[in-house]
């Protein structure tokens, strides 16, 4: 992600439901004089949201060379005063007081993947004043089984009549890696499930676990999952990418190593783990059993149970170099 | 770009131009038992067309990891003893003998991009035999005014009205920057022109540069250009990505930082240069004069002469750390 171009920031600042709830959330959570600390402000909104509500001081924290558009954007709209820039990694910088509102959009289209379970529950631990306030309050990764030919075939290799070359090693690493797309409503198979549960008040980085179960009431073909997010910014204020995702945040695409028929009656259970590592790696296992019922089986499917075990870490390429180093 | 993801490649491996015009100029280009460099080889696909093609040895160079996969794609291929795979900068390197061949894919979408012309003239120089191949051969960067009200809406920002911030620092360093998208053919309002040219044989890198001139002949709105290549591979075979583009190269927009009403008779000229560092860094400069005729004044717009400076230089966040280093 190019967090340090001003056209990515351009394209979280357009999108209206991401804007309004934050606004919404700062404005409900933000008490006059309250100080406060913006993780990761890119441009700083959030911290001149926080202004606008009234915070007596903003301290807004971000690692990239955007932060120096931050600052003449918060001098442009007078609140050069109010707010304290500190272009460092949140883990290294000392607060002179303890905060009372917590404030970031480290959340990720499927809740990971920026290290936001970290890098919080540090700030939390470091900076928050008991009672104190952090949003997002807390977010749910939601799972549903997908039905998505092409997204699949995207996924594939040329044949080896093509060009005369078999990628199929290639094939198995690109069918473990997740894609980033928006997904259509009409492709998910089962309505969702929340998997994983983020509770910025108690989790502890930098991995997250969980599971699902999901029962088909049709014949599909079933090609993978759709992840995202359904977050609690504070009290009433939600915000969510359910398919076919927001402008500032698509779905996630977590293909199956091959298509599985799938009947009435048929259950998929999935448990699902990542780890979100604050410099950026995110490395997902997803754990994927399918049972058939009698009724599948008579209807010509195989009725074996089947189960894949994927991971993006059999995406990564690993040269005898990089496995002499730490895996991320 | 992921150069070092498995799908990313699979991305270009997918693209039936791409493969289909590589094989068929290094299947020409290539003689039985010649040696051949392959720079920046990614999965190793122009390597083994290569062997397909007959060559006694081949190089291949990579940064990345993702030679770890190559290495493993080529014994699965039967290759393993006809490439030497180099896990380097290709400036690193050195090789036993003179190369009959060097082919790369360091071409990008608009030309420049990768350093394309810095290291294949590096490869040239220090590598290719007298009278050997480069493929590509040439490249032309094609360039012409588009009418695009949403591709320039999405750069802009909230007005100050929308959330109570001004944001017009950020929209003008937004619109001095490139986007990246597949441009609809009916978007373009002239003719397309060459603007500047890459010669595999004598292009000293990193810079290019040249203008081009057009001359409108409706009445429409201009937000700015598109570019693409044109590229000769070798002898007869060419490729290119006029809009839309094709599946591994998308479409170049460098937009005009604010709509232009042209009418019939009203010209257009422009002074493209690109630096092209070979670490990855690009940055554009386009310096673009509207003239109106007498009729394009009579119909009501203003008959002066607008013109613009712009430059992705104007779109980097720099702080004052950033200052400090050498500017990429």
């Amino acid at each position: 992600m190019p967090y340090d171009r001003v056209k990515f920031h351009r394209m979280l600042a357009r999108d209206e439901r991401r804007m309004g709830s934050y606004r919404e959330a700062i404005r409900l959570a933000v008490k006059p004089d309250d100080i406060v600390l913006d993780v990761g402000c890119g441009l700083g909104i959030l911290a001149m949201f926080a202004c606008q509500a009234g915070a007596g001081h903003v301290y807004a924290v971000e690692r990239t060379d955007v932060i120096g558009v931050a600052r003449e954007l918060a001098q442009a709209n007078g609140f050069a005063d109010q707010i304290t820039f500190l272009h460092d990694d949140v883990r290294n910088i000392e607060l002179p007081k303890p905060v009372d509102v917590i404030v970031s959009e480290l959340i990720s289209k499927a809740v990971v993947g920026q290290g936001m379970a970290e890098l919080i529950g540090h700030c939390r631990d470091q900076f928050l004043r008991a009672g104190g306030i952090i949003i997002p309050h807390s977010a749910r990764l939601m799972l549903a089984p997908v039905q998505s030919p092409e997204r699949f075939t995207k996924l594939t290799f040329p044949s080896a009549a093509q060009y005369g070359l078999d990628f199929s090693l290639a094939e198995q690493m690109a069918l473990n890696d997740t894609t980033s797309d928006k997904i259509k409503p009409d492709e998910l198979l089962c309505p969702p499930q929340p998997t994983f549960h983020y509770e910025a008040a108690t989790t502890e980085g930098p991995s997250l676990a969980g599971s699902a179960e999901f029962e088909f009431d049709t014949e599909a073909t079933m090609h993978g999952f759709a992840a995202w997010f359904d977050a609690q910014l504070h009290e009433s204020v939600t915000l969510d990418n359910h398919p076919p995702g927001i402008t500032a945040w698509d779905n996630l695409y977590l293909p199956l190593p091959q298509p599985v028929a799938v009947a009435p009656g048929n259950r998929c259970s999935v448990q699902l783990s990542a780890r979100d590592d604050a410099d950026g790696t995110v490395l997902w296992r997803w754990r994927t059993s399918l049972t058939r019922s009698a009724a599948a089986s008579a209807s010509g499917a195989t009725d074996e149970p089947q189960s894949f075990d994927q991971s993006t870490f059999f995406a990564l390429p690993l040269t005898s170099e990089r496995l002499g180093r730490p895996i991320p």
